[in-house]
């Protein structure tokens, strides 16, 4: 498997995967790098190279076949097995990121949510069992949970993400606003809100 | 002001800015951009040039006056009297968005919500009026608003991104999992969940 692809890539794989997947049971069904292109901002070059990265190249005349396309992209970005992901902080963020998940098709399926309210332990939410965050070691452990998503209060975020590591959390996406130091080996994605409504306030200035 | 920054220069101002701000009161403090790069995992050539695009350049020995750092990114990125923006879907997720928003220091001001549930509208969330999305032109044009925070079922999100570009919305800030489809000049910024949990799981792979 070749995690040698840049993490920009890797989004874009994901989203053209997104993309096309309405389009899977159409037989045959081809479209042109220019199309994905622009149905995403992107350049019909930048498309070409992200695939030739995986080593798909289209036909000239047809463009990419989408059933293959999806194919090998799942065959690079997916772990055969899915990946296991636990929720941390149960709160309207916490239940709206989960209801988000369970909507969409993915392979990474959420097993384990944790929070430290005693009235939530040992309850469900939704299909997913809701554990003391004092028990995350032995639970991540035995559920193989590699990845949590963080939706905690940020005056906990610090302390919960050390937790985590501790546990053998690999990577986070950290929805809370606080900056989060991990060490090397660690895969930290942020969600800042903040970051991208200012992204925007910008680009429609007159 | 200067538009033609690319968009992952912006993106990376207002980080600098909102990691830097909590240093904001030490008279004189100044940052070196190797340890401002580290805390954001990036290389100090591109802290540095990034800052040289908007005209700042370090001292050698002392780095970066953080005060004033943290003032010409606002004069770059900020509009003065602030931003309106409304939020759209008034669900768990709106609700979680609005409360992050809230508490975080920004000039971004949510000023109204639209749903179409009757018994939300002429309610406030939090202190935000909600109104009902078939007044959306009159209030958008009211209360100057150009950027939405799009919090609607998937199912719905299509349409009602029509109907606030109808009335006058240029930003979009879209946490549905839908693809939008908007004219040229109007700022899209999807926050896709899923594509940010298999970027993650692909990058943890052994």
């Amino acid at each position: 498997m070749n995690t040698k692809l840049p993490p920009r890539t890797v989004e874009r794989l994901s989203k053209y995967r997104r993309l096309l997947d309405k389009y899977k049971d159409l037989e045959g069904a081809h479209i042109y790098s220019h199309k994905l292109a622009g149905l995403l901002n992107l350049t019909p070059e930048q498309v070409r190279r992200d695939l030739m990265l995986i080593g798909i190249t289209g036909n000239h005349r047809r463009g990419y076949n989408i059933k293959e396309l999806i194919g090998m992209i799942g065959n690079t970005i997916d772990r055969h097995e899915g990946q296991q992901v636990a929720l941390v902080g149960i709160g309207n963020l916490g239940r709206a990121v989960l209801g988000f998940i369970r909507k969409a098709e993915t392979r990474m399926n959420i097993v384990a949510a944790f929070d430290i309210d005693r009235s939530k332990i040992n309850t469900h939410i939704g299909n997913v069992p809701c554990f003391h965050l004092h028990d995350a070691r032995q639970v991540v452990r035995d559920k193989s949970i590699r990845i949590a998503i963080l939706t905690v209060p940020p005056e906990v975020a610090v302390a919960t993400t050390a937790m985590l590591l501790q546990s053998g959390i690999r990577g986070i996406l950290n929805f809370t606003s606080v900056h989060l130091d991990v060490p090397p080996g660690i895969y930290l994605k942020d969600y800042d809100i903040i970051t991208s409504l200012e992204e925007i306030g910008f680009f429609i200035q007159e």
